[in-house]
């Protein structure tokens, strides 16, 4: 199974520290704020209470994670418009 | 089946525009930036021609938008982080 976790986070430190963490389960970010990954679901488990946690410890109420357990058909589904790539060169943002 | 529309926009009034055509199609904003709802399979192409039009007169390089088609099981998957509520209220934003 896949997972999507997109975000809404107003402060800067938060939102690193949310990309980070998706980041560490071995999810690739496909948007500024869009993480997307395979993970097995012990992992996903992992990473939604790691979310939970942080979110509770800084998390406004203007702040909101979405997390999707995507199955095969629904990852393959994904229709991309737009030209550009987005790739992190040594921890930032890159548009090639 | 569901449709979930993610974007990056960088320029507000093409960001409106993305964000108008997605409710003109029975979608829900679920975050500043995420669209979701059911959708015919035709209703979703017609859509997605509609995206494609206007990113091709109006987006940037740095622009990009991520069309996924959710079956049952994705879109039931969903999980929440967060205590907010995000609402419109005569066409803008409100968090209650």
């Amino acid at each position: 199974m896949f997972t999507l976790v997109i975000y809404d986070i107003s402060d800067d430190g938060l939102r690193l520290k949310i990309s980070e963490t998706c980041k560490n389960y071995g999810l690739m970010r496909i948007q500024k704020s869009a993480f997307l990954g395979r993970q097995t679901n012990s992992l996903r488990k992992e990473l939604m209470a790691k979310l939970r946690m942080i979110m509770a410890e800084e998390g406004t109420e203007r702040d909101n994670i979405q997390i999707f357990t995507l199955d095969s058909f629904s990852y393959n589904s994904r229709v991309i418009i737009g030209t550009f790539k987005l790739v992190e060169e040594k921890g930032v943002l890159v548009y090639v």
